[in-house]
């Protein structure tokens, strides 16, 4: 069964979705919101690529390599834009996004 | 935050769209797949309304209230049709769905 | 053939995820972020849901009533944020909003 | 504008998703579903990307070539399963996915 083959990466998956949006949505509510833009931009396209990927595994894709791959380099964007501003959920979404990464490289080799 | 406020609804839709995926992914390996047919129809109707629920939650969206009362409904078309199966994979999906359902109940409320 | 029942509305669709899509990108480059931070959320509601609704109508969903009601509410929502702002970006995407939710209240009834 | 930009691929990965869609449809009202389970599962997955790219493309994503290049592989996976079939729905499928795979191999390079 696929969700128990990729458990590991599954949680991290989500908590990587879950990390970006809330970074998204905190990023929004900010007062400078300009500095922000690219890490808004990014947590969109890293949550988005991880849903997919989240799903895509537990459906059994025969693409599980080459998405994870792509999914691991999105992640890592994500995570170095993020970690270059101070903000608590910027900080915690640069952490999940890596940790995210690491596990896509796992599956994607 | 709206990850700690909508934890328990998360987990389930979390859980019901793995289940709607693996019965999807296993219905296509049945020896008798016409007779899945529907149920491979609302296995992904239902796997792509929960995922994109879970992710609308998680970025704090408005509209929680429309979108848990559509997923609710999915959540029971997709229940109703599964738990005719005796599959197992159909059963588990039929519970996680009447279980999603209930929590995207409280939340539409 | 769904396609060609919903063509319309598949039209309408499509062309509104894809103002959304470039209101979102347009917001994120102005220099007042800030003042577009709302019209940035819903952008992305928007999109999604579209997005979402396209591919549900040409795959035969059986829940075209319910997400075409849902999918105008979030147009109507978008597009009442967006002609606030006088950036030709915001004016095109509250009108293709507009016109979205048209097609999507014809087929949700 | 990406949208301008990115026109020719918009459009075919449309005519994809919506080929793709109509095809997992038509394979589920088939006879004989259990021949068809490949196609079944495929058509969704170039759906998907196809659906995906199309987004990320007009919202200027900053990693078309990588997903461009994904979902050419994925798109040819899908059509090279979809030719084998005589169904009208797969045929026109797998020649709505080969073209589409030639646009996006044009801007993953």
């Amino acid at each position: 069964m696929a969700q128990e083959k990729y458990q590991s990466a599954i949680k991290k998956l989500h908590e990587c979705m879950a990390a970006c949006n809330h970074c998204f949505d905190s990023c929004l509510q900010e007062d400078n919101v300009k500095m922000m833009a690219g890490c808004i931009r990014l947590d969109r396209e890293c949550a988005d690529i991880c849903s997919y990927l989240e799903q895509a595994l537990v459906r059994n894709t025969p693409f599980v390599s080459e998405l994870a791959q792509l999914c691991a380099e999105i992640c890592l964007s994500c995570g170095d834009e993020c970690k270059q501003h101070d903000h608590q959920h910027c900080q915690e979404c640069a952490q999940a996004c890596f940790e995210c990464a690491e596990e896509c490289k796992k599956i994607a080799s």
